[in-house]
């Protein structure tokens, strides 16, 4: 049991038939086909020589196939993670130098220990501290940046990158500088990925293909592109008329070695290594359950992490750089029938032949085709609708993810993610903070107890019923006493206060004192204090002290039963008249509060 | 209406009769007597000479009286304060240098200026961050350094400080040269001080005193051991034997200037001020609210802000030192009869007479003797018994206490606060991230839903009751999700899910597309997902969504109207049951679940 809990290909591997062969290996076909081209891209993206991407796309998926969980899930060089590292690699070495190629075999080795840790401590919670909202956030800005940071190639000029503003002002100081040629083939490239993404599957369904097949033929458009931009090159000489090309590309399987120890280095990068390991857990798990969800198979976040955490491992000895689960790549796996993670095995071994037999052919591959594709493929990632929805929805939420986007865009990455994880739990202690204090009386006919500004409820004028919608705890201990205190000044024919603590979860001991000085304080002017709906692990907590032998008044199971208790007659009455119809789906928008 | 709010003084001042001129006279003589040793003894606790205790007593008071709230606040040099003086200065500058006593008045202004702000702009919140426990914690552990810091004049040695575990060791390699004079005029100082507080109030009680009288009486003991101590200095010509006295002390007001503008040390000192004046806040704010709430008056949290800042402005440009609302000061001011904040202008005009005319007599006073009265004063604010109040009632809250008191002796104040204030916040949302989450039935013979592990409860196997007992935020929307995931594992018959929101105070974005993701899960299955008890202000947000129209299932008032509706045998056999017996005031401990 323990062996296939850490090494879960001997679960789905006992279980290996020749259908999941059959569909493992066509999509291993399909995938390594359109990872090709991505890997040579991302590795340019993230400021290393493209083999380096073909590196990271062997032995990492090797190792995932062992230890992850996913059936579907694709490990590689991904957009995001390749920005990151660029971000922490060039902080500490100079763009296409030796040191920085050893940083970024410090990250992938750094960021797979980490992620290995995580799992084995089963810290994957840690993950949690990024919400949606930031992690979209994230997420768009980082491809306006990558897209943005790509243009330089598809002009053919040299531009510095930077922060977004500063990239798109070094663009437009470059702009006259544009080589025509580089800017024909990658507005081309562009235009064509951009067709085969939105039309060419509908006209491929109009032509009687599958469904199927013609969204995963689009997602081949890449290297079609590729290859035509290939035979352009070479036959138009474009690489004499100012057009970059890849250059050689060493031949052969990727060189292992153990990354040397440079704690100094490692000390420097180690803050870089700890967001990429949970950026990359982050997206590699949302992929990976989503996939899952789809063929109600299910994933184990915890073993999740070791198995990404050996793929940045196998990263760091054989040349790569870090890696982790792709969505695009994820998705064409799935929908190419992979059946176990066999498949990403399979995958490892097509690019590992390609890097043996096909990398000659890419020397002539324009640097703009790749800088095309990688545009194409980010600017699907940028989510303004995600935006607007969030406006509608939460404020709160919409202010962390607007404060991610603009701090990411305008500081860079690591800032954006800080700011977003900052101010999204800042937001939420504040939101918790600000308790919401509902007075409420009966809803005739019935036994239940609800806002008065929403509903006609029945209520008793010695009684003043509050519901606190919040666990009290020190943050909003001090308001909740506020708002007790103004809500009884001036009511001088009242004498019990009843508070229905149905939604207070929690009761920290701040929050307890200040109930002791709240019902000291109603007791100096002859208001009981009485407990209704008084949840079970709050009540064990109170009944360890002598809060509820000081309370005077009563604490009652349910609330009906505390006004049965000390308005009978209002009550009785409230009880038989005729219920209100009540839509339940519709709220009820809050009133102003009628005079007493 | 503007000028009272902001000027309280023209408040109370309208009402001023000749009751309230004799009350405040009386405490004012009271409290200057008090006052004089410790304004000498705390000036010392903040390595400064022991004028500025004097100083500080006297503008701070008077501009407070003009600006505060409390009716029985006493202003000036505290315990705690003059601490953190001490630290903050001393880590910039030497102590007793003229850069030391530069920094401690720059400490004032800075003070001054963020109280000022905080009540301006209504920042007065912020000091909810400081929970109870974390509070109790650093004054508990500030006493023991206080003491600690003390216990060298006592003994007549010089001995280091730093940190409590140094300062002890520092002690133990001293003792041997310990003077046995200073040592026999602190002990004796120090058992007396202990029998005042401690067994005098009830002998002079019982010898037929009024009680409140003989309280007072008791807390001049500190006068009557300076008086003593003098006397015996220059009777037995103790100064000529090793006993340290406080020297020549200044006549005279306290000189007028106005600090200069050193912003590099501004800057330095600027973390240390925002802690001091946080702390400081607390304190007198805690302070005053209790002693209102014995006469039913209120105090208003953020004029108190401007109050304290103006006292500490004022001791900026008069040599004094940060100040605020001192506990015993001013439980004796307001014993003593004080009726308005004209008591504390009255006490600043008798420090200012002390210091014209008293302060040639303090030449002779024994240092030991003035380290005893802070000894005794701050052994008083050691509170080990709520460390194990706290530990019964919640191992949160008793982790924030007992962290902050153990990085406040091993590593210093400023640490020790902000790890409290950080520990609060993490242990907070860590609790905030474990949702509980119950299943509940019905209460037999009742509308009511309780946890079936608590109580007997009746339910239907087709139908499974969730109650999560939390908001759900990106913290713990995962964890939710797999809570209903694992609830309807291997339930086969099972056909509907009501979650019970009556607790879920909020639902944030994340949360949203957690119970989206839930509902399509559940929706595989064959389980139709449906709401009760939502609060109106999540029902408005969640109908700004398309969530509920995906719903499927319905969302309904109460849950019984849920239960009625879906399994309407089950719900009348429960509504005709007999009614058991629940006390609601014993919590019914969770039980092991009992097989379906």
């Amino acid at each position: 049991m323990s062996l296939e809990r850490y090494l879960p290909v001997f679960d789905w591997g006992r279980r290996y038939d020749r259908a999941a062969l059959t569909g493992d290996l066509v999509a291993a076909v399909i995938v390594t086909i359109m990872l090709i081209p991505q890997s040579l891209a991302y590795a340019m993206l993230a400021g290393l020589p493209p083999v380096a991407g073909l590196y990271a796309s062997i032995l990492p998926l090797a190792l995932y196939a062992i230890f992850g969980t996913s059936r579907s899930l694709a490990v590689g060089p991904v957009a995001v993670i390749s920005l990151l590292t660029a971000s922490a690699a060039g902080a500490v070495a100079v763009p296409g130098s030796a040191a920085y190629i050893e940083a970024t075999v410090a990250l992938a080795l750094l960021s797979g220990a980490i992620l290995l840790a995580m799992g084995l401590f089963r810290l994957g919670f840690l993950a949690n501290l990024l919400s949606h909202p930031v992690i979209s956030g994230f997420i768009t800005a980082s491809g306006l940046l990558i897209a943005a940071s790509q243009v330089r190639h598809v002009l053919g000029v040299s531009a510095g990158g930077g922060t977004f503003p500063e990239t798109i002002q070094a663009l437009l100081v470059a702009l006259p500088e544009t080589n025509w040629p580089t800017l024909v083939i990658g507005g081309a490239t562009i235009g064509f990925l951009f067709y085969a993404r939105s039309r060419l599957p509908y006209v491929l369904r109009r032509a009687g293909m599958p469904e199927r097949r013609a969204a995963l033929l689009a997602r081949t458009a890449p290297v079609v592109a590729v290859v035509l931009s290939i035979l352009a090159v070479i036959l138009l000489g474009l690489a004499g008329r100012g057009v970059a090309v890849v250059g050689d590309v060493p031949r052969g399987l990727p060189p292992l070695s153990l990354p040397g120890a440079d704690l100094a280095l490692w000390a420097r990068l180690l803050p870089a290594a700890f967001l990429i390991s949970v950026v990359g857990f982050v997206e590699s798990v949302s992929v990976a359950q989503t996939l899952a969800a789809k063929k109600r198979q299910s994933i184990r976040p915890d073993q999740e992490l070791i198995g990404i955490g050996m793929a940045n491992l196998a990263a760091a000895v054989s040349a790569g750089y870090p890696v982790t689960g792709g969505f695009a790549r994820s998705v064409v796996n799935h929908d190419a029938g992979a059946e176990t993670p066999a498949a990403g095995a399979y995958t490892a071994i097509g690019i590992a032949l390609a890097s043996l037999f096909l990398t000659p052919l890419l020397r002539n591959l324009p640097v703009a085709v790749l800088a095309a594709t990688i545009i194409v493929a980010v600017l699907s990632l940028v989510d303004f609708g995600a935006l607007l929805r969030t406006w509608r929805y939460s404020r709160i939420d919409f202010i962390a993810m607007a404060g991610t986007i603009l701090v990411t865009l305008g500081v860079g990455v690591e800032a954006g993610i800080l700011a977003g994880v900052s101010l999204s739990l800042l937001l939420h202690l504040w939101r918790g903070s600000r308790p919401h204090v509902a007075e409420i009386g009966q809803v005739p006919g019935t036994r239940h107890f609800r806002n008065r500004l929403r509903h006609d409820v029945a209520m008793d004028p010695s009684v003043l019923s509050l519901r606190i919608d919040s666990s009290i705890w020190f943050g909003n201990a001090r308001a909740v006493e506020d708002v007790l205190q103004d809500a009884v000044a001036g009511r001088h024919r009242l004498r019990h206060l009843v508070l229905n603590c149905a939604a207070v979860n929690s009761v920290d001991a701040s929050a307890l004192e200040s109930l002791e000085r709240s019902r000291a304080r109603l007791a100096d002017q002859g208001i009981a204090l009485h407990l209704s709906e008084v949840k079970g692990p709050v009540m064990d907590r109170l009944a360890r002290t002598d809060f509820i032998e000081h309370l005077g008044g009563t604490v009652f199971l349910s609330h009906h039963e505390a006004m049965t208790a000390l308005a009978p007659d209002m009550t009785a009455l409230a009880d038989a008249a005729p219920r209100p119809v009540i839509d339940a789906r519709r709220p009820s928008p809050e009133r102003p509060a009628l005079p007493d």
